[in-house]
């Protein structure tokens, strides 16, 4: 008798291919159904996975017997429509980021899954990787103490979207890791940008309030002559960098700070300097998607929430919307 | 008969020195006068420059027949008093950036420059460096094309300021290179940021909008682990990337950019990038303020309006007091 | 009618399924035949190549009336007989670096190759990446005038070998990018090094003479605590940076270089120093292995000598045999 | 009365100055004479040093009873001469590096300070660095085990002395390095290296054998276009790299290594690595000549023996000889 997870996935363009690897590593699940449109990526599946059996139309995945699960992995636009369909169905999810279109999707999303009793997972990969659960690992121990600022740049030049402007497409990413790793709510944001081709914003910045001073900002940007992919973590212990484009030292945390004494008011305070040695701890080489697939089927098979089930992915598409209409307004300041 | 040029210079502590010293090394002018409060500043200025007088009142120098110009390198809070009494003697005035504390000082210092015929500038040193020459030589000869963004970084950890914020104490630096290099007037601005330590902002990003499309953005940290001096300018032909820190190769110029091609509408733009080589342009190993002082001197010899005058000084002094009322507002829009 | 060059290759280890993935690829001609020890190598290629004869005994290949040409993949001990036998039998080769154990072994098989009229061809991968290629243009366009040192770096932790030491596992590399840029005839080695743990050599540096004051040098290690890929090359015009890590900008082309005017004599030299911009020429992304294989394909179906052929192997089996001759006598000098 | 220490100094060039700035500052000692023989030289002195004797006959500082030690800045063939006179008439000397152009010429005067019961010391100011100070206090808390070996890079572009080649004109900082931080003594040495413009060697290699295992392996070059100061020590239990142009993170030390585990015989090696954090120590920003010239002093005053006397210089100076004999004869290994 086979109890594996059978996972249906739709869509099998650029990221849908590693999906459908990731779960196939896994002893304890088996993709039984691949669906895409095109029939250019139905030969790629074929050719890699002979036994799985491939259609054009999605609903023969979400309507069929021999789904448990599905994975959807198709334009942002669809996510919905697609993602609703398989919870009525009875089945689990597991959806791309950005979850949904917008927050009233994301919102029935959670409601539908959590009436249907299936879990909904959003595909934060980043959460997963070494570097970002060394991060997590670091505040946790409170090796940073209180933080102080949150500062991310994610640039390159292309990958120009078609349907989204840089935010939806980029700032996921930087949204998903600062939800995941800084504690407390987020309280009001501000989004500055512009467009140069495509209509869509290709230069945008978004500043993240928190109350008690501490600050996030985003720096995303599809024309940058260089790759950029770092963000500095002040915190009052300890500060450190995470350049994810290191081979080998990704974080560095720097023992340095800043002191201040007091002598009775503000006009009088002391501050100094603390300047001490830095250490790159090892990070683990993990591939975060097979940890992340494997995530899925634990929760599934143990009823967990997951810490990246809907509700995240709801916080997050909240601030995107917010920053899109922040970004209409020219900075205008938009509650969350 | 001396027709040397004499050079009084209010203020000997951080900077001071720099100032007498590359006036010092022009054989056409003299600094006849140093004046500091502080005695130890004096002591230090005696040992170096015995012939020089010394005071500790500025208005021996304002007031003196033997002064023909004024060096203003004292705290921001008293640029304006300073130079108003210099000028109002007929001297001419070299001030520290920033030019004054709030734009109507600014104004007013001017309106008098023109009023007494003599020279004011501002020492927006960086204008002189090899970099940002070369910087404006390549957007002179279009090499950039049509500019689309200009993104700026300036963080350390310290030298925090007992008397202003971020924005007053690293923005003057990254605002007067704007205003320098990039055509066109700015219209608006949005300022985001917090405050940690000492009661003034010590986090602050900066959005500067221009008509049609082109943006500037500045990130100024005073809590940054690491030191960054990085600024990415975009253009429609040609890319950058000034590195400021690097030894040799501050800047490397990219043959990159986006080609869109329209196929009759909005909906069907073909947008792809060109990638081809990097120039580091050689850099001319230039102390910036010996070219500043020679400037300086051959403005007032041959009656030339400076690129640095009062009016960038206003120009700059505007933009850092809407940056600070968007920062008390949350990022609200300040027009310019 | 099928015309297919047909290949079989033998052994799937680390590198073997490269080399079979890459032959596949090209659309006149199969992998018919792969051979492996070891069943678990065995049944991974059954997973990728279903379609493949599998095998087990070399033989099999070797007289396999299927296969035109062996591909041999496996530990260099054993290159000799296996390339032996396939030409004996009719077959062009396609061999794994280092050619052969020695260069007796090498001269036989360029013999043998040249009275079968059958191609050898070793696996020189670095002469087709993007790098080596640009270096090459630059070279034979005179950008870089008459050379005057190659000094190359390739250090990293680890991948010790159990059957050869350094110099054999790491510099067939470089002694073949050497061998393909630098014009003229080597015509002695001086060779040092020291043995830690395994028995075998486990750093070395090789100096590599060449008549007329040019000179080679290679720093090969597998106890350095971080990789480093880095090649000088000096030019009396310009000079190289090839630094195989970086990601973008591999190559930089510097416009320096030292001008000598002399006054009568040697004594009355005047040295100066040129200094201009740094260019770093765009590097095709290009899989060299591709390359490399449909060059072998060409070679064969248009008769032609390859620059990678028996003879190339066997010049840098010298400088192998050399390098380890010249590194159990400390350093004596070995002609060529 | 007065009991500082009178320094007279011989050479104000290029190094001379920074000699005299040093002794200047330490309230110790007065610098009472400075000799050159060139009046513009001269002229500098005095501007900075209106109270100083300036002559231009080394005589007039050697036989001064105004003169309590000398430093000799000149070129390295006049060092013999000038020390061995100061000696002779009681004064303790402090002399550039490289020490005398010979071993003969040092030891003799070793012996002779030995004699005079004065000191000699030889300004290898690297020692005295915070980087190397670190690296010193690592290998003595034994941080990286018994030493494997050591990998110096220094090249750069130009520079080029008229009297020495580039082993002698750069190797001594490295080998004095060395010498510090190295136990055991080094057995033999060979060195490569080749001659383009000056008919001095430009570019040069240098091994040097310790017993048991260690080696250790310098490359200089004076025609390399970017200059590259890095350092690599391997150790059993921890290695570092040491890139002196880093401006904040000099020194990284890696837990790295190779665990090597016996199974009875040598063919039975089972050789594993090690990979864990990496921490960059913090390296005091000291001025290094500032330190060594205090710890001139205290040596005088206490006695003291110092670490960078002759017998330091006499070991550098022979390694210098035996490269030099060694490349002329391409490699020939020469007993230390």
């Amino acid at each position: 008798m086979n109890s594996d997870l059978r996972i249906g996935v739709i869509g099998y363009g650029y990221w849908g291919p590693n999906i459908v690897r990731n779960f196939m590593r896994h002893s304890d699940c088996t993709v039984t159904m691949i669906c895409d449109a095109g029939s250019e990526a139905l030969d790629r599946a074929r050719r890699m996975y002979p036994g799985v059996t491939l259609v054009k139309e999605p609903n023969e995945v979400l309507d069929s017997p021999d789904v448990d699960a599905v994975a959807v992995v198709t334009p942002v636009a669809t996510h919905y429509e697609l993602a609703r369909r398989a919870l009525e169905n009875g089945k689990h999810v597991f959806v791309e980021k950005p979850f949904t279109a917008n927050s009233d999707e994301a919102k029935r999303l959670v409601e539908l899954a959590e009436a249907k009793g299936r879990l909904i997972m959003v595909d934060h990969t980043f959460l997963f990787t070494g570097a970002v659960r060394k991060i997590k690992q670091l505040i946790e121990q409170d090796s940073l103490g209180k933080l102080l600022y949150y500062d991310s740049t994610r640039v390159n030049l292309g990958l120009f979207q078609h349907d989204v402007n840089v935010v939806w497409d980029l700032a996921p990413h930087d949204l998903s890791i600062l939800d995941h790793l800084v504690p407390g709510t987020p309280e009001a944001l501000v989004a500055t940008g512009t467009t140069h081709f495509s209509g869509y914003e290709d230069v945008a910045y978004i500043t993240v309030y928190y109350p008690d001073s501490m600050i996030a900002h985003f720096n995303v940007n599809w024309l940058s002559p260089v790759k950029i992919r770092m963000t500095l973590v002040g915190g009052e212990k300890r500060m450190l960098v995470w350049n994810d484009l290191e081979p080998d030292e990704k974080i560095k945390l720097y023992d340095k700070g800043v002191d201040v004494q007091s002598r009775g008011d503000v006009y009088n305070l002391l501050i100094s300097y603390r300047s001490g040695d830095m250490v790159a701890p090892r990070v683990e080489p993990v591939e975060a998607l097979q940890l992340e697939t494997r995530y899925f089927l634990d929760c599934i098979r143990e009823n967990k929430k997951p810490r990246n089930g809907g509700e995240a992915g709801l916080r997050i598409v909240r601030m995107l919307e917010a920053a899109e209409e922040s970004l209409k307004h020219r900075g205008k300041l938009v509650e969350l």
